[in-house]
């Protein structure tokens, strides 16, 4: 019977997430992820992500080298103010706090798999996440295996945003295959699927139904942004929950005050935020594979281009903006990246406190709809 | 402190679902709804899911007209066979017990506001679901007027998918105002927003912070097909909760066999499915307020279209292919309306069975992630 069976699939996914908490024997459940954003992911976030009980990630930085200098300072807060583990009781648990107790994002198309791998290997994070590739599940494999060859520790997490990526690295080999897999719905903040993107909410369940064979626990992403969003996640099946946009607004986002700012104002984020490569290429960068694109929060930049302005005009302006310190904000020109959720985010908190609320959040909503139950 | 803000928000949503309920004293919680589908929703759907203890719905028909003789066939069902209620004691439920148990849905930019007022004077259905204004919050006010004079106990739902829609909803006067809104994510079949939505995943707590102070319950549409969705939907902090496209595929649904057939078959809703007004043009259907489209599964007329073909040469494929009954399937032509959870629906079942796995694996899921709060 259909209902039975998702039944089963509720209990595995809490089955996979206590198999999961066992490797990150620091961390809470409900787990809760902070995303690696790149550049604004930096050590002080993923640390105090970590320390209370959640699991934070390093993002890609500048260069490929600049991960190495973040995870230099994540291990030195670690060694002056280690965070409290379990005693160790098992090989596993053994392993596992010899692991750096954070996690680091890898953006594969224009990333470096040789200084990526150094790094794992010399810094042995908890957790590799892996997003972006150009050529599709081959080069995932290949990062995979470099990592795990690199410290065989360290959990290898892919992110995916179409059905067809979930099924096709829920069935690689064994040595390329992701211990989780980051289901990132359409909501999502940054860059993500630029046009074959969805919600989490019917993608979740049925890349669910369709990996649940392979063991993997899946983890929700976009559109989170506090303890509903995150009780919500935990309901369609994910083993855990990501957030990103929320800890744009962490006192330890590497973010300019001027960007957060916009985070905090920005409202109605369906209509306030658009997914589109314009900022990429105003602030310079070109290459992104096509697949992908960014959602931003709206400004004069974007409102001029849908009224037909040029791109050198727009350049110009955007250029001048950022010179002058008016690069963000509504009259802002620059990049703004955040997700649709970014009107759920109203309050600068720091990142440990945004981790327990949201945690304490989803375990009460869960507790007071089983009053539902009681007719 | 936003935690608590959170909780109260979730507690408001359990209460407002419990005032509802008492209006609906035949249903069972969580409250399930079966959306006011056009034509597919006719009398024996819209039974079927209140017998089980849901809220069903009957959808607008071909003519402005249709709708009195479904009714009339409803009526006609259930008072050969009752739903049981309990026993009346208050004149809240003196008032509901004299009500037809179910809703009925009004499309009102092609809507006869004369015809849709004598024929809730005459069935008194206990919902009335409005959607699709051309001119936005004052032509629903004009109808929600209306149908209230000819039939008070009648409460007025009305689909949103935006937030200023909600936010201007909640803000209309007294006599006007809303007692439900229905809350349509992007991801719904059918029409809905056509460029402007998103997924009710940031939709409706966004909405649910803004419009809490006017007491007006909110329900969750678009992308739920069984119980998962239909318990993150209560958890993100939906007072109830409503299926579309899980009900094409009952065996009450007033839909072709190839139709539900090719519901049955789509999976990957996410690539399969988009929005357009392709297919409304192809069946011959103009006019339709350009804030909406429809959800569709994909089929060639679509794929030719995307590759370089004419209107005029896809109608009269679109034709030939109707009238030599290959419309639908994935080599068919014509609208095949569907939401994005079209690949979490596999197999036809009794509408009142579809109620009732729903309900009790959105119950169950519940129950079961308690675990999550018992580290």
């Amino acid at each position: 019977m259909a209902g039975t069976s998702k039944m089963r699939h509720i209990i595995h996914s809490i089955e996979f997430g206590n198999q999961l908490s066992a490797a990150y024997p620091w961390t809470s459940k409900p787990l809760l992820v902070a995303a690696p954003m790149r550049v604004i992911s930096g050590p002080q976030l993923a640390v105090a992500v970590s320390r209370s009980g959640g699991l934070g990630f390093i993002g890609p930085g500048e260069k490929p080298q600049t991960t190495a200098v973040d995870l230099e300072s994540a291990k030195d807060m670690l060694s002056h103010s280690p965070i409290s583990q379990p005693a160790s009781n098992s090989s596993s648990l053994d392993q596992s706090s010899s692991l750096l107790p954070i996690g680091v994002g890898f953006q594969l198309w224009n990333g470096d798999i040789n200084v990526a791998a150094s790094t794992v290997s010399r810094y042995r994070p908890a957790a590799a996440w892996l997003f972006a590739p150009r050529h599709g599940q081959a080069e995932v494999d290949n990062w995979a295996v470099r990592l795990r060859e690199a410290c065989p520790g360290t959990k290898i997490w892919l992110q995916v945003g179409t059905f067809n990526e979930a099924v096709e690295a829920a069935a690689s080999d064994t040595a390329s295959r992701p211990d989780v897999l980051v289901v990132q719905g359409t909501e999502a903040g940054g860059h993500g699927r630029a046009s074959d993107g969805m919600g989490f909410i019917t993608l979740l369940p049925e890349i669910s139904d369709a990996t649940r064979g392979s063991g993997i626990p899946l983890f929700a992403a976009g559109g989170i942004a506090d303890g509903r969003g995150a009780a919500a996640a935990l309901a369609i099946g994910a083993a855990g929950v990501v957030m990103g946009t929320r800890f744009l607004a962490s006192q330890e986002a590497r973010v300019n005050k001027d960007y957060q700012n916009e985070v905090i104002r920005a409202a109605d984020g369906a209509s306030t935020t658009v997914r589109t490569q314009l900022y990429n290429h105003l602030r310079g960068t070109f290459g992104w594979p096509e697949q992908f694109s960014p959602r931003t929060i709206i400004n004069k930049s974007w409102v001029e281009q849908q009224a037909g302005a040029g791109f050198e005009d727009l350049k110009k302006s955007h250029d001048l903006a950022v010179k002058e310190g008016r690069g963000w904000g509504p009259e802002g020109r620059t990049a703004t990246y955040a997700g649709a959720g970014v009107g759920l985010v109203r309050v600068v908190d720091g990142a440990g406190a945004i981790v327990e609320k949201t945690r304490s959040e989803a375990v009460e909503i869960i507790r007071r709809l089983q009053e539902l139950g009681r007719d």
